[in-house]
Parts: structure tokens; sequence; C-alpha cells
């Protein structure tokens, strides 16, 4: 199945010149979604690690799929104000704007492996803030994965030394 | 297995005087949250639907990993300005101040039946507005399903005449 067709470019959003990649129409077909989901599996199949941790909220769409299927358990990362509990926060450049998420502290312990699962990777500012908070709480990073790489963006260069997997590119 | 004690209460949060449900302890434990995603599924095994809608964005923890597991497409709920093509929305009242959700307008198409799931039923004024959006684009609501529900708060008065499920209530 050809996934890329599910996905929907819109430009202008959510600003002028850029163009936004909606996986809704992904979401929405119930075999896409099933095999987008499955294609991520397999990648980690034999990967070693103890969470997923997925970011807010499109992140939490692939990711909890994921957990549930892998037997893993799932830890979020989410924006300001909404981890009730402790919290570590960090602030980030994003494509547009800039933004800060926070991590329970007690979500990963020394040691702790993780997956880190979002829908999109275009500059990488989230997900290096991301790698930031996993690993001041003294937890490993044994993979990146997203749906979606907006190449141009090189948000890969921000992610050397860790393994990152893509299942759609341009 | 108790799914109630990886329920973790937060006293004054978002604000002064609320008591928190946390699920992320539950979304942690590999096990528990596969049975609490599993006991949902069992009880919409014989429900006729077409899609599963999420709410944004603890209703995307439980609806997608559902969606996946019953071979359904997912369709997300959304804060404003979140969802980028042409939307519907609707404002609501809940427990701490007043929201907005939207929904893709091409969501969903008339006689389309659909689950809503969400992580919480507290006042019921979230699902409530989510209803309307669904049955304002013509969908149908074959059910409305919570992994906890509040029931002092009686947001269960606000979904009169639809099946209404909860995992857990207190």
């Amino acid at each position: 199945m050809d996934l890329k067709k599910f996905i929907r470019d819109i430009p202008n959003f959510p600003k002028e010149g850029i163009i936004f990649k909606d996986i809704t129409p992904l979401l929405k077909d119930a075999e896409a979604f099933k095999e987008a989901i499955d294609k991520m599996i397999e990648y980690y199949r034999d990967a070693e690690f103890d969470y997923i941790v997925g970011i807010e909220a499109r992140g939490f769409l692939i990711g909890a799929p994921m957990a549930i299927e892998m037997g893993k358990g799932f830890i979020p990362i989410r924006k300001p104000g909404k981890l009730p509990a402790d919290i570590l926060s960090k602030d980030y450049d994003l494509e547009y704007g800039s933004n800060r998420i926070e991590i329970h502290r007690d979500a990963i312990s020394p040691g702790d492996r993780v997956l880190i699962i979002d829908d999109l990777l275009a500059t990488g500012g989230t997900i290096a803030a991301a790698v930031e908070l996993i690993e001041e709480l003294g937890g490993q990073v044994a993979g990146i994965g997203f749906l979606y790489e907006l190449s141009e963006l090189k948000g890969r260069d921000l992610l050397t030394g860790y393994d990152v997997f893509s299942l759609m590119k341009e």
C-alpha cells in the first residue's frame, strides 16, 4: 500500500509559507493506519527497550498503539501545564515559534531504555528536547521513530548518534 | 488486575480544589495498559460502528490502540487551531473554565457510526460537545466509552439516550 497517498498537504498552516503534513486521512483509513503501525513495529522488532515515549499529541496516536502491540508501557511527553505530578521541562525552538515540553520526573528511572515516537520529523527541535529530558533523568534512548520525515529540514542533524527511523520521507 | 490502583490522585491540579485523576501510572505499566485496552474492546466486541473518535489528548491514548486492535479507522477531535483543514467547532464549559473543540468537516459522512472514546467522564461537557459535532455532520454515535468515570459529577446526565460505558468508576 502506498501510505504516502494518505498524507495530505495543507498549504499555509499553521501559518503562511508552511506546508502542513496532515495525517488524519491515514488515521481514518483502517487498513492504512494498521499498516503504518505494523511497519513501525517491524522496524523495532528486535530492538531492546523498556518503554515507548510518545510526544503530545500526534505522537500519542502512533506511540500508544505501538506500545500496546509490542507489550510495552507508554510514557507521555506533554505540552506545558498538562502533567500533574513533579515535572522536568525543556524549552526548544520549532519550525514556527518556540515551545516547551514536559515529562514526569518519576516516568524514567536511571537505565530505562526507551523508544521516542512522534508523527513528524521536521527541524528536530522537539525531539532533541525530548532526548535531553530522557537523558537528564538517566534514561537511554534506544531509538527515535517517525511516521514521516521532511528531509530537507535536516532535523536528523540534531539527532546524530541515535538510531533514527522514518516510515516515510520526502 | 485491580486497574484502579494504577490511577493516581493528584490534589489541587490543575487548580485548587480539583483532584486530578492521573492515568500515567496505568499507561506506563505494560500489563495494566494492555488489560485496560482489552477490556474496553471486550465491551464493544459486538458493537456496530465504522470509526473510533478520540478526544485530544488523553483520548488519543485509549482510542488509537482500540482502533488498531479492532481494525477501525480513527478520527481525532482536537483543541482549537490544531486541525489544518476545514473544521466545525463547538464551545463548551468544563469543570474548570471553558474550552472549544474542533473536528474536520470531511472526517464524518452522513450515516457514519462512531464510538467516542476519552479517558475521563467528569462533568461531561467535552463529550456532549463532541456528540454535537458528530451529529451536526450527520454521524451516529454508536457508543461513548471512558477509562474512568467520576460519578458524582453526573456527566452521564448530559448523555441521556446514548450507550455510555466506563471501565472504572467512583
